[in-house]
């Protein structure tokens, strides 16, 4: 009597996290398919073969699932480098970080889904606050946590925001990503690097 | 009998004109109000009070009147900033059209159908791809030129691209914008021009 729920415990554990797994990967499957607007927490459930009580016994809503379900994909090894290293080469640095963004935006399995949240953050402004506080701010951070560090090395001018400095690294890639206004390439990035650090005037 | 179709041209032309505007304001507000996906012709036609063959009597689909749209609607006298001058102060000229920008963004007339439009470009490439160089290629092109305007006049260095250079201007501010990463003002999009002219490394 002691032994079963010390083995059943496991069981569940397990058969929990291959449920939540399934739920993950269907929601990004299905909102990257049909759009953020007809994705509906029934279809998720559909495809993951779980009953929709098990979603909502988890998450309180389609937002919720589809956040944790990014924040999951996001945490995969392929993304580790989003961390930005701080080897005292700024440049180096940041290029290193861009060039792994470049690599995720071309990832169909990133692409399609984050396409159908950012889509309903342009309509939705509140679903566009929640979705840039949960999958962007922690990113954004890291900017500024290492540009305030070369800023301290003295790498960055002393009057410098970092808040609004890291936008000359992040929004064009951005722009381009969302608004197809240019090809995304390392070589791209590379040279906003360049450009933003040492400006576009002559010195 | 020669003075009658002279009559009746104006009149018809005027009555042209009248359902062109209607049938341009019904477009911006039914995108803006339910969305660039639940937009139809007929939508758009019962809004003006026009029958939907006067519709497709002008335009091949509810893109292209949308695209016209939004054209005449960058042509009105608010938006005549946009031209970039050349006043030989490189950092005045790009703030000053930042600064319109900046008015037409928080204008709730351009704010909710630009939106939507830009919503569907995210997530359809091609429809994006056209909305882009529809909506936007002219602008970008201003930059690019005065851009090459100042480094002939040696305010610019040498081997910078133009075409990248000026997304650090545009990029920012069109993300804020997009995803609601941080709020919009003359005095953001003026420091974007310091930052960018100057760069982020001591001189």
């Amino acid at each position: 009597m002691v032994t079963k729920p010390a083995k059943a415990a496991p069981d569940t554990a397990r058969r929990s996290e291959r449920s939540r797994r399934a739920i993950y990967d269907a929601a990004l499957a299905l909102v990257g398919e049909v759009g953020y607007p007809r994705t509906t927490i029934e279809g998720i459930a559909a495809r993951a073969g779980v009953g929709k009580q098990t979603i909502y016994r988890w998450w309180g809503s389609k937002a919720d699932v589809l956040l944790e379900a990014f924040l999951d994909l996001a945490a995969a090894p392929a993304a580790e480098p989003y961390a930005i290293p701080d080897t005292g080469d700024l440049a180096a640095d940041i290029k290193g970080v861009l060039r792994a963004t470049v690599d995720q935006m071309t990832d169909p399995r990133f692409d399609a889904p984050a396409r159908a949240l950012a889509a309903e953050g342009v309509v939705d402004a509140e679903a566009g606050r929640r979705f840039t506080a949960a999958l962007m701010e922690p990113n954004i951070q890291l900017y500024v946590d290492r540009l305030r560090a070369a800023q301290e090395a003295g790498q960055v001018r002393a009057g410098i925001d970092p808040r609004i400095a890291l936008e000359f690294f992040i929004s064009p890639l951005a722009q381009r990503w969302l608004q197809h206004t240019g090809p995304i390439s390392y070589e791209y990035t590379d040279t906003l690097v360049d450009y933003a650090l040492y400006g576009l005037a002559p010195r």
